[in-house]
């Protein structure tokens, strides 16, 4: 046990270095030779994949197309729209030359793709008949960071991005929670991870949102993540992009719009929800391995042969069988790094009693089982593996969630406790950039769950109009 | 009919405008407003999806692994391969500012990831137990280009990149070949388009390879498309990017690596081999719509509720029932144009004899089957469907494949019959150069199954080292 302590840095003690240590030490990811980009390593990409595909059958199923936009925007489109690009003119990357000559007009590589969207849907849109128009893309964007750390923030993400286009605001509102929706089930039902669901403050939102709606997931160190975000764009774009279409009675009309996304930040929340001092640990839908298979005395006569035999009647579930000359000891420790669900140890012992030991890594906890339908066993074990996770991220979740009525039980909390902290809020700005300068605390979402804890605000004492969720964030 | 001729250019008349025509009316691309760049609408995308989904499972089955890396490549890095920096600095977009600062060093929008691989390698290999490595990636590239042509050639197009590591050049080579036979099964069994294999002449090799192997298919108006290629690249990255592993004899030496690649030309190659005068021709495999239902008086009792009892039915393909207001007739050209392979008329009077017509795009025959197993009926002629248009883009590779032994034979059969021209040659630059100016044909390839047809170069008169094909190309 010693040595795998020794070989990562202990949560409790340094939490960032500890997350470095396991996206490092899993092979998850390795840096890149350009500054705040990464490499994803098969297991890190694989990950992703698993992701990838849990959430684009969910869009396949509400009728979302996948569609690719270029790379590159004309530098003058991106200005067109005015909160746009006040909101990511700072992190645009450009390029300036292209074939050995000097470009006329930069283009700026994607931070978004809002605009080139707003671009297509005017070529593409006519009438009502066109409408709804539900696209997605799965791609990599660019934003120009100072600070970056492995899938919470780089300068290059990758991501999927959605954009639709409607005839009213109430349907692109509607579609723009109806995502916020198929998040939340994807962080509960695939990443085990509860969230806190609201809409975002005016400071906070997407330049050139109506309404930001958002999940938000916290941390083992108690800081809270912005998870995915689904924009009502109203018809901002709409005007800024000329992008109209005839109704019914024949009136021109723009459309009304939405944006939504989720990137591989995902992957660093389900690190730092459900890691612990021996590495990853993944919920088992997104494992690159569900079951590893780990023989002891492997060299003894009809080892190998049962362990063979028990993957052969696992082939439903991603297994893998390490016959690696290597004590049992280090691949216990190499495996439990790597987050794998299930470790099935099977020796000489185990198959004169026809059984094996199942440890599972979240809990630890180890059972002898029969080998007999071992493959029902593992179905089971593999879907309470995923609900227990849940129910524990969740109660973690209960345990870091705060109420403060004064500021200075809200400063207590985050310097002794810290967490999602629940406070009345009267919604103006002032109020929210001093708590922010004073705590470093920002609001995360006013939440759909809305409590009426006092009736002033948190800070100035004036009427509040809104609880709001505040937190430390990455 | 006629209405359908109009609608896009007779490819007899203007075979590039009848391309463009059948890219944009069968809704695949939109043009970008982004010089040489292009927007894959849904029907397009799903294409590349499809391909992408069948490449992926054969990839996975020689245990190959996606990985992702930066877009982007520090100039000095791309640099540093002398053959490999004058093959593509042409062609290379930089990024020169990022966050509203000048980058000390410019950034190159990766053309292909050979140095980003190469230096990752150099990090995770240390003996030859790290070894092989094979790693894929799916990415987009940008290479700029003067002249601009959807799925042909693009600034950015989308495509996988293979890298791998080994021991021993015997082993990179054996890979290199490896990828070529799976790229040569993608195209007969996915995309029922027919090769010609071999490798190419030393000019027209991957910039930084000792061999590049190509797969070559031939367009209906003669000119050829270089499909898919994969590179031996010996230990020359090796050596540049200090890759080295200790032997199993504690020798340190250089890996020897293959490259290989196939991209969203795949989808041009498939519109120039199948496509006809209404539009596209889609192999099964990568059709997004398999099956399009056309109900014949959908108003009548009982139509639509036997159309939607056959799409039930054919809920193993990719089926679509077509209930638009619309007549028949515009129904039809609009899924012809699309290269839907089977359309499914169904009427009263169909109904009445438990019958349904089946019509075959790319034959265009028509036929009356029997509502009763009906699935059976289906899976089978998709079947039949792939091995047809295999069997027919094979006859037609066959009749444009020429011999010449002088260059007035050459010259005849480019202005008579283009094609493939296999003719003798003795291997020297300045023929091969000589014969592209004169004729604009250049060597496609050194092909596999070689033949004797002379003794001499077709050009100098020379010994002959080689049999070439040669040809105008894409």
């Amino acid at each position: 046990m010693q040595k795998k302590l020794d070989a990562i840095t202990d949560m409790n003690i340094d939490f960032a270095q500890w997350y470095t240590d396991v996206v490092k030490k899993s092979e998850m990811v390795d840096y890149a030779p350009i500054k705040g980009c990464v490499i994803y390593r098969p297991y890190g990409f694989k990950v992703w994949e698993l992701i990838q595909k849990e959430l684009d059958n969910m869009f396949k199923k509400v009728d979302i197309e996948n569609v690719y936009m270029p790379l590159f925007i004309p530098q003058h489109m991106l200005q067109k729209e005015k909160d746009h690009i006040e909101g990511f003119a700072p992190e645009v990357a450009l390029v300036t030359s292209g074939g050995d000559e000097n470009l006329e007009e930069p283009l700026c590589v994607r931070p978004t793709s809002e605009v080139l969207f707003c671009h297509h849907f005017s070529n593409i849109i006519q009438s009502y008949r066109d409408l709804p128009i539900k696209y997605n893309q799965w791609c990599s964007v660019v934003r120009w960071e100072k600070t970056t750390r492995p899938f919470l923030r780089t300068t290059e993400f990758l991501w999927q991005e959605g954009h639709t286009a409607h005839e009213t605001e109430i349907e692109a509102d509607g579609v723009a929670k109806q995502m916020l929706d198929i998040y939340t089930t994807l962080f509960k039902d695939v990443l085990a991870i509860p969230v806190v669901r609201g809409r975002k403050s005016e400071k906070e939102k997407f330049a050139g949102a109506v309404t930001t709606y958002t999940i938000e997931s916290i941390m083992k160190d108690g800081k809270a993540l912005q998870s995915a975000t689904s924009h009502n764009l109203g018809n901002g774009f709409g005007k800024t992009f000329d992008i109209t279409f005839t109704d019914k009675n024949n009136n021109l009309n723009y459309v009304y719009q939405s944006s939504w996304g989720a990137s591989t930040r995902m992957i660093g929340a389900v690190i730092m929800v459900h890691g612990d001092n021996n590495g990853l640990v993944l919920p088992p839908k997104i494992a690159p391995i569900q079951v590893v298979i780990v023989p002891i005395n492997q060299n003894k006569d009809g080892v190998l042969e049962t362990a063979t035999n028990i993957e052969n009647s696992l082939e439903n579930f991603r297994t893998k069988i390490d016959v690696r000359d290597k004590t049992p000891g280090f691949k216990f420790s190499d495996w439990e790094m790597k987050g794998v669900p299930i470790r099935i140890e099977i020796g000489p012992k185990d198959i004169a009693e026809n059984k094996c030991v199942l440890v599972t890594r979240y809990s630890g906890e180890k059972q002898t089982v029969s080998l007999e339908n071992i493959a029902k066993t593992i179905e089971q074990k593999l879907e309470e593996i995923n609900i227990s996770m849940y129910n524990n991220a969740k109660k973690s979740l209960n345990e870091k969630t705060h109420i403060a009525t004064t500021m200075d039980e809200f400063e207590n909390i985050l310097n002794n406790d810290p967490g999602f902290i629940k406070a009345m809020w009267c919604e103006s700005k002032v109020c929210e950039e001093k708590i922010k300068e004073k705590t470093a605390a920002s609001t995360r979402c006013l939440p759909e769950e809305q409590e009426k804890l006092s009736d002033t605000c948190i800070f100035c004492g004036d009427t509040a109009k809104v609880m709001a969720v505040f937190a430390k964030s990455y």
